[in-house]
Parts: structure tokens; sequence; C-alpha cells
């Protein structure tokens, strides 16, 4: 059995706490928050569990081989390097950490210690996405374009841009279902609360392909949309998350180039490409909880020395997207080259 | 009665040949086409109208005082010029030439001779688009973005990218409906067609104060979107031009600001911001068709010495902007200012 | 060339004119009408076309070969016979006639003449519909029920309830998509506007085997709905026809029986069946116009001695339904048997 | 402090022990089920709450002064009786009994002892069926039909019928919204599991008025629909309680009665009647759980002697009906006449 403590009992660690304490092979053993009333309310629903208000003392606990951090980001690093220096394994929420720098430093930490480094890109553990990845690598052909709208009204947060708080999600989805890495990024945004990070904004990846990427996040839009096209050569999806059972769409559609387009300005509409239109077909997906599925993976990574599918470098890699991308916001959309991300891939 | 000639009876021109046979005040005397079938098409439906290929017989004709363009836009400058020169009220479709230079000289010669220049920017004479004016003028508070998202399966155009072709709508919408002008934009796009213009593309238009404006275009769409976000300081507008009746739908949602916010890294999920969740309203909408108010107006400005909602400066701004989304595609999205639309707003 | 005449120019009259216009092998002859403004447009749109306000003149012409019959329903019995007696094939509106009587003896009367008598049932005509048969026939396995909705706002008529105005639809897709034929019908409605016919209605219709089919119409209601669900012991339909483009929809579910289930009180909530749910697909469908189709199909069945598809004995299927229909509507949907409904099928 | 005891913690029961538990006035004392793993299930998560497989010690026990059943539907009239004869206020899942006669009890029985007797209607709870409920007594005029659809797949029961497991929820939520009661019901229905109830029905219930009310039932449908049309003769309302925010829409639209209608015949598409078509409006609601509402309304009650808005009376209003349908569907849909319903109005 692995002996797991979970550190941070807000609004996340809770689903953590509940899931780990029904992962096979895993033993819920302690949880670790500030907060007194937080830590009551664990100890009356697990009374078996410890509660501590001591992060030393989760690290000197020979039980515990894992733990999962579920705090607020400006303190992943300080506790993940911890965790790891005292032989642990870690499971961390996303984003990893707020700079490529200091997840390359847990990276390189864990390598070296062969201890495993889990990020928690909860999305890629659903049949979705899963399902997407499949039909990204097996039907579409060549992928022509990823295009992400996340929109809603609220959370608006004051440590970070609504790019580390949604577009993370688009970010972390696509580098799971694409094999292609990104190689710059631009960004455009605004804040309509003075002094505050921007609430609304488009980000750009270029390839070096003919792909290109484009998200949007908002959190003042007055519907809530959670949908990505994606495009194929062959065949192209839609994938909208708020759907409640048809959240993958694949159409058999495309374009045929013909041979011998007539000579431009000869006739304004006619045709250069020639338009195939096809079945559309929603594949059944199981309605399993992502989360128990991470878990469940995370546990059996620590059992067998395996890699997690979102393990440290995936979580660097989008880290080292949302740094570039904030930089360009702060200059107005110029394009951040970004070659490490390649590096990391 | 005002006496018209339509010039162009490809695609367009059957609706505008229609059109005109139905406004109270026009008479339509001539059609002009380079090709003989269209013109035999035209005899036996409308077998008063006088039919020619000769560009310079409707110029010469004195019973035509306007001219109704649409034809290639290449041609564009080249017809209205003569026509404003041989003394004719000209009616021309989007986009009104294919660049801004020639624009302004068809403004600046309409305004020497006191013609009436017209550009066909037909949403804006829908209800559904003169009521989103109407509410950004007044129940909308400060206009926070305007994200519009027109994309599709087909129809590729070899002579123009998607953004003149698509996104011109967007620009002309967002012309007639926001009182501010972009003062600068940012494109990014691509062409899945080797040698072809851009097939998908994605607009920043950057303003003054603290509005952002987006459009997305696309002709390599599974689906059909028609969707446009306006979203206010007090309302939020959500513009969906395929639903068959409540097109546009009043969101009294917003955000509100707390005097007194938390320190940051105390509670991450604390709400900076009260969120503000009232009624939705679908305004009821006249459907009669677009092009056939457009051309009253036409007619009308003519009689009365009046200016057309979508006059020579409207089809120029538009055009500037597009110009310079050109330049800034082919430049990875590198900002280009905009001080000249602002001038001719 | 079959030479055909229009009879009745009002609403739906045009339309079979400019189909007859563009079906090959058909020559569209002659067009009758009381109305003679309506007589103009056609002069005016179709100069090569006699013009006539009198049918007799049609009955005589030895170069009209086929009689298409747009007048309203009460006037169709009179046209058709005199028609069929005049050696003419016919092709006539839906409902055939106001009274099973009546198209029995067209029935009668084109099978002892040997001319074909064609109904106006257009929707079977439609790729959807015949898409929605052919899995019927191939993938549904045994049918459980049929359920049709079939509402909007208007067009109230004085003259036919709205039993014999929408739900005409349904009974004609219905008898063309099921093999099998209702045995009794039952139907309740009501009025809104004193002195006329029920505006809403709701028919069941009883079928020998285990299959029910049921149909809601409604004059009076909010939203424009038309939508139909087929259930079977394999597959399920739901046809929407307002979907632009993806109006059939098949779904792989259903139930499978457990062979023994739990005694009844023991556990209110154990599954008496276990459900299958797989994949959901959206056939392609093209999109001809159902009309021409039809037209078509009625001059190939002249020229080769064939039936068509909607042939008289359909129509009167439908007319003994929705004669039934009425007769329930007045007795508080007492349940009609209709062993004629089988005999005719 | 009123005292409460949950008796059944199958399916609904663990809902009703989280609610009381957080009831203000309510105290939680026992719950009471035949099942050990539920009664351990409890223990754990309520230590405080005592456990018993004995209704008679419930019964007993002077700290209990109401008792919430939630055990099966044959089980209910003898467990509220005994509760009643023992003193208790009593709150019973629906439907209230299996019979009517036995309601009939039950109601008398509270009456006579002044005890409080509530039906878990919980949609009336909902904020948005108290809407349409205000708007049906404010702004619909004169009510003209209720039509409610509610299908998916499952959950098939074997000891009732769809219509007791599905339709209780339109008719007890009819039963709140309309002021009239029905006078008379049919149902057609049909069983696609042999020897198993009918899995498919349709209501029709009748009205002394101009109003028609239907409701149809599938346990077997591809799709879930939870649809709800009332119309009236100013607004007309859409329900539908699978949109995530805008659950009810409200329509200004209708029809307006011409004075002088064309003679029948004359002209078959001649307007009866105009049509008036207005802004939709989909007012805000509130998203607070139904059954807190509820339970807080029935300890109200409790504590002075009040009313709850689903008593006995109403849970009876309802059995009347279900009753009538079942014996309507084994004889084809006769109509069963309800003056019972509208006495106990």
């Amino acid at each position: 059995m692995i002996g797991v403590a979970v550190v941070g009992y807000g609004y996340w660690g809770p689903n953590l706490v509940r899931n780990f304490n029904d992962t096979p092979g895993a033993r819920l053993v302690s949880v670790c928050d500030l907060n007194k009333d937080r830590l009551s309310a664990v100890q009356s629903r697990f009374p078996a569990v410890k509660i501590t208000d001591d992060f030393e003392e989760v690290l000197r606990d020979p039980d515990i081989h894992a733990i999962a951090i579920a705090t607020p980001v400006s303190s992943h690093f300080r506790l993940a390097m911890s965790a790891l220096m005292a032989g642990k394994h870690v499971f961390v929420e996303k984003p990893i950490t707020p700079s490529a720098e200091e997840a390359q430093r847990l990276v390189d930490e864990a390598a070296r210690r062969k201890l495993v480094l889990a990020v928690d890109h909860t999305f890629i553990h659903t049949a979705a996405v899963q399902k997407m990845r499949e039909l990204a690598q097996t039907e579409l052909g060549e992928i022509y374009y990823y295009d992400s709208v996340r929109v809603n009204l609220g959370l608006f947060q004051h440590d970070v841009s609504v790019v580390w708080d949604l577009a993370v999600h688009d970010l972390s989805i696509m580098d799971y279902v694409l094999s292609q890495r990104p190689v710059a990024v631009s960004a455009t945004g605004i804040s309509h609360v003075a002094g505050e990070p921007e609430n609304i904004a488009y980000l750009n990846l270029l390839f070096e392909s003919n792909l290109i990427a484009h998200i949007h996040v908002n959190w003042l839009a007055p519907v809530k949309v959670r949908r990505t096209l994606v495009g194929g050569s062959r065949k192209m999806i839609v994938y909208d998350d708020l759907e409640p059972s048809e959240k993958i769409k694949v159409y058999d559609k495309g374009i045929t180039l013909n041979g011998n387009p007539q000579k431009a300005g000869e006739n304004r509409y006619q045709a250069l490409v020639g338009y195939r239109s096809g079945d559309m077909w929603a594949p059944h997906l199981d309605v399993t909880e992502a989360l128990g599925n991470e878990l469940r993976e995370f546990i059996g990574c620590i059992e067998n020395n395996g890699t997690p599918t979102a393990d440290g470098r995936a979580g660097l890699r989008v880290v080292r997207i949302l740094e570039a991308a904030t930089l360009s916001l702060a200059q107005r959309g110029r394009v951040i080259e970004l070659e490490d991300v390649r590096r990391v891939a």
C-alpha cells in the first residue's frame, strides 16, 4: 500500500481526499492544512486519517510515500521540492509552478531521485479527451488547426490572469492530443478591473508545420462555452464539454484540391477547392470520474516505476507557454519564441 | 424616379436587380454584364429592362442616375470612379475597393461632385444588427469587448483571403455598432492550400479605451457558426445569426467591484468581484429583407441629398483595417497602427 | 414528352409550375386558375405556357397528358375524377380528398383506366425520410414506437382542423416508413377559437403488434418543433426536420432483458432491464429538392406504366386515418377501428 | 426543535437525511431501515444519530415529532398511518399511496389529529416551477393548454408503470401551477417487456373549460427530454428543465381574432386569426436546492400549525389521476371521469 498525504484542503483538496480514499493500492494517511476548521471537517468525515497543520510532520512520516499538493500556486515549488528532497513522490495541482525555471528544477530533482512527479492535468483523463487524442492520431489526417473557446462569467482571480486560470486547461489538453509542439506564442488581452490581471485573453500558438492553434479565454462572458474545434485533412472534431453525452462529434468533412484551378479574376466565385461532406459520428464515451483514473495511474506509476501521462515535463511544457503568453500580453501580442518547449517535449 | 443600372449579374447581382425592381422611387433601367447567358436570363425575367455588355453605354445613358456595382472587387475602383466621373450616384459591393488609397479617392470624388456613394454593408440593415447598435448605445454601459466567430466549410476563394471574404462582415457590423474606432490591428492566420491566401485568420483590434475586439474567420470548419458576444459594464449581448427567430439575446449579467479585495495569496478563491446575474431577454425583431431596406435608403439619399448609413467613409474605414490585417498576417501578427481609421471616422 | 397542366396557382401551385418546368420528360403546357391576376403572373414568368380559367379547356386539350391539382381540398375529388375520366394522369395535393369514400372512387377509376394517380406526399421524397425508411427496414430491429411532434404558431385554417393540416404530414411519412398499418385510432383535441375546428390535437395509433404511434399537432405553440422519435429493439432514431444538416440521428441505444429479474417489492430500484448505450451517428443526406424528385418519379411512372411511391392507395390510407381521427375527436377520444386501412395496404 | 426520523435509507433517504441535518428547527434523531449495511453507512457519517431496524421503536420515541417516509410505495400507507396514529407529523415520498382510497384515509386521519401530512412533490419547490405558477396566475391570461414531455432511456421499474414513475412529476407540477382541476383522464400506452407494466404512455387530461393537458412519458427514448409548454391567451411558456440556467422562457406570442373571418372555401389560406409575436424573456431563477426549501416549509408548518403546499390532499389529487390513468390504460384509452379530483381540490 502506498501511503498518501494530501496537503491543502481548500477548493480541490476534498476531491483528492475522497478519491485517494477510494483508490486501490493507496492508503490515505494524513491531511495537512493551516486552517483548523478544514482539518476538523476532515476528521469528522475520515476519523482514521491523521490531521496536521505542520508540513514538516508530513515530510518526516515514514508511512507517507507520496504527497499530493493542492495549495495556492505560489507555494507549489517550495512544497513539491521539499517533498522530493524528503524522498516522497509528488502529485501537484496545475499549473505545476508559477515559472518554468522552477518547474525545470522539480523535473530535474525528481529524475535524479527516481521519484514520480505528476501534475494534475485532470481533463486528459476524461474519456472525451482520450478519444480526441486517439482520433487525432488515427482518423484526422494532417492536423490543420486547433481552436478552443473557454468562456463564462467568473471566477475572477487576482493573483493570476485568465490565461493561467483557464487557458492552462486548453494547453494541457492540446499538449496531450497533438504530437507537435508549438514554436512560438503570442497573446492579446485586457483587464477590466483596474490593477488586476487580464480577464480576457486570446492566445495564438505557432508551429513549424501548417498547424495553427488559438485559445480564447474570458471570465466576463454572459454564456458558458467550452468548445474546441480540431480540423484535419481527413476529418474534423467538435469537442463540446457542456454536452451531457455527445461531447465528441467527428465530421467526415473537408476539402479536396482541384488540380487545375481557374485563373484569378476570371470567376470570383469559382471554387478553388472541392468540398467533401459525409456522415457525422458521436462515439460513445464512458462516464468514469477523470480524477479517479488519474490517481490510479499515479499509484500505479509508483508501484511499477512508471511515468505518468502528465509528468513534470508536461507540466513544464505548459508553464513555458503560460510564461511566454504572459510576456506577450505585456507587449501587445509580440511573438515569443518557444524553443524550450520543443526541447522538453 | 431614379433610374438605376446594375453592373454585374453573377452571384449577388440578381438580388440587387430583384430588389431595385421592388424599390419605390427607383426604376431599373439597365443591367450590364460581360456574359451573354446571364443577360438573356435578365431579359426573360425582366423584359422591360435594357441589357448590355458595354459599360460605356451605361455611363452615357441619361436615364440612369445611379449605378450599382456587383463585379469582382478588383474592378470596383475603376467602375465606381468612372461612374462618379459620369455624374452617377454609386452603390458598390463590399469591400468597397481592394485598397484604402482607392477607397479614399472614391470618397473624395463623390464629395467633390456631391454624389451619393454607398457601400453594400448588408448586415447593418438587418433588424438584429440595428437592435444591437441601439442596445450598445443605451443599455450595455461601457463596452468591454466585441468577439465574433464566423466559420463554416467553404467557399474558398483564391483572389482574397478569408479576412477579405468573411471578416469584412464583422468589421462593417462593428463599425456600425460601436462608436469607438480601433487604433491598431494584428492578425494571425494560415493557408492550407499551397500558394493560396489564408483560409483561417484571427484578428485583434485594439482601442484607446478598455475595449478589445477579436474576430475569428475560417473557411475550413466542420460546423457553421455566426456568433458575436458584446460585453458591457451593465449588460451583455449574444448575437447568433443562425437562430431562426431569437437572434439577439440580452443578458442582465456582469460584475460588481468590491471596495476592499483581500490580499493576494491569502485566499486564492476569494472572489475579487461580485457577479450579477439577472434576466435574459430576446427582443422581437422584424423580418424584412435587409437589402430592400438598404436600397430604399440609397434611393432616399439620392432624392434628399442624404448620407447613407454605410457611405464611402464607412467602406474606407473597413478597408483600412482589412489592409492592415493583411499586412499583419504577412508578419506573424505584428501590430499595425491605424491612425487613419480614426481620422476618417 | 408528357404534356402537363397545373390547376390552381395559389400557395403551392407556383412550386409545381417551377418544378414541372425543370422536369426532364415533362412539358408544362397550361396553367389553370380562376384568378386573373395569378394567371398574368404565370404569363409574365412563363410566356410560352397557355393560361386559362376554364378547366374544361384543360380536359379537352390533347397536348395535356397529366393534370396536377393544387386547389382547395374540397374540390380535389371533382377535379381529379373529371381528369381521370378525360383520360389524364393525375397528381393531386394532399390530402387526396376530404373523405375516404371519394379517395376510394379515385383509386378505382385510375385502376380501371390504367392511369397514374399520385398524391403529393412531399416529405417522403426528402433524403431524410428516405433514410429513415431504410433504417427502419434494416437497422432498427422490431419497431416499438413512432412519436411525432409538429407544432408552431399559425397558420390557423377554418375549413379543416389541425389534424388535416399538419398530422397529414406525419401520417404520410409514417405510412412510408413503417411496414405495418394501424388498426385503430383515437384522437383528443380542442379549439380555442369559437366555432372553428380543433387547433390542438393528439392522435394515438394502435397496431396489432407491440408498436404504438402518437402524433402531436398544434397551431398555437410558441416555438416551432418538427421532431419524430422512432424506437426499435436494436436502434433508435431522432428525426428533427429543423436541423440544418443533421436531420437524422441514429442512436445505438436500447434495453437488454435480464433473464431473472428480482421479485417485485424486494428492491424497488433494481433494474429489470439492462441499458445499452453506444455511438450516435448522423448519416450524410443529399439536399436535392423533394418536389423535383417527386415530379420526376411521376413523369417516369407515366412513361413506364409504373406506380408512384405515394399512389392513390397511399392517399386513401392516410385519409381513412384522418377521417377516423375526426370522428374520434368529436367523441372525446373514442377508439375507432381501422380495418379498412389494412385492407388497402 | 422538531425531532425527525427518516424511515428508508435507499435511493432518496440519504438526501432527506442530509437535508434534515441542515434544516433550521429540525433535529435528526433517528434513521430506520431494514438493511444493516445502510444503517452502518448512516452511523459513520452521522455518529450522533440513532439507527434502528425497528419501526416500532421510532413510533415509541418521544423525541421524535415527525417521520419522513422514503420506503417503497407499497408500504407508504401502513407506515404513514401508524405514524399518524402515534401522533407523529408525516412527510411521505410521492406518490403518497398506491391508491386514492388509502390516500383519503391518511388525509382524514391527519385532519382528525391536526397533524401535518406532507407529500414530497419536490419539483414544486424549485424556482422554475414557482415562477411558472406565478406567471400562470398573472401573465398568461386564460390557459389554453399544458403539454409535457418527460422521456429518457431507463430506469424501468417492474412494480409500477412509467405513469406512476414519471407522470407523477408532471401531475404534481400541474396541480400546483394550474388553478383548475381535470374532470376526466384517458391514457394510452404499451409495454415492450413481456409481463411488465407500460414503459410508454400518453395521458390526456380534460377540463371543464377550454383547457387541455397532455403528458408523454417514456422509459425507452434515445434522448432525454424534460419539456413543458403552457399556452395562454396572452403569453406562453416553455419550461425546459435540462437547460442549465434559462429553464423558463416566456413568449409574448399568441393569436388575435379577426371580427369578420372570410367564408369557408373562399380562400383556403386566408388567415382566420392574426398572429402576435413579441419579445421572449427568460427570468432569472435562484438555484437553491428544492428539497431544502421543502423541508424548511415542512418544519415551519409543524411549528406554526400551517399547511404545506403539497399536503395530503395534493397527494390524493395526484393519486386519483394516476389511478384513473391506470384504469384507462387497461381499456385502450377509455375516458375515466374524475369528479373526485375536483371534490378534494
